[in-house]
């Protein structure tokens, strides 16, 4: 069992939104594990971001410069 | 409300793990959508990656190269 913060049902159907006809089993895994990495980086970043204004909360606006920043990579 | 594929605290987590002090409602709300968004652009190029294997399920190796190529962008 992983112990990943993303639940399966939610995983899968994401794949499947995303147009997989069948999902196995290790691409949900796989796809968790992607994400929740993916989103500590995103978070990291947002963190500097958020210091950088001189603020102790990460705002919205702080993921969506993140995000940004991290996609353009 | 929002509908996201993640719960909220699952996401909080991520972002105090990634190192922010506060987390601001807004940016729990960014990140989900953000990461869902990312989700599912990894999901489509994964189920490409399985059809292009002559294969109807994605399997883990699908997404592994998917997160790649998306990450090289």
């Amino acid at each position: 069992m992983s112990e990943s913060e993303f639940g399966s049902a939610s995983i899968y159907r994401i794949l499947k939104k995303a147009g997989a006809e069948r999902v196995g089993d290790d691409a949900i895994i796989e796809m968790k594990n992607a994400l929740e990495d993916i989103g500590v980086k995103i978070g990291q970043k947002a963190a500097e971001l958020a210091n950088h204004a001189g603020r102790r909360t990460v705002k919205g606006a702080d993921i969506k410069l993140a995000v940004k920043t991290f996609l353009e990579k």
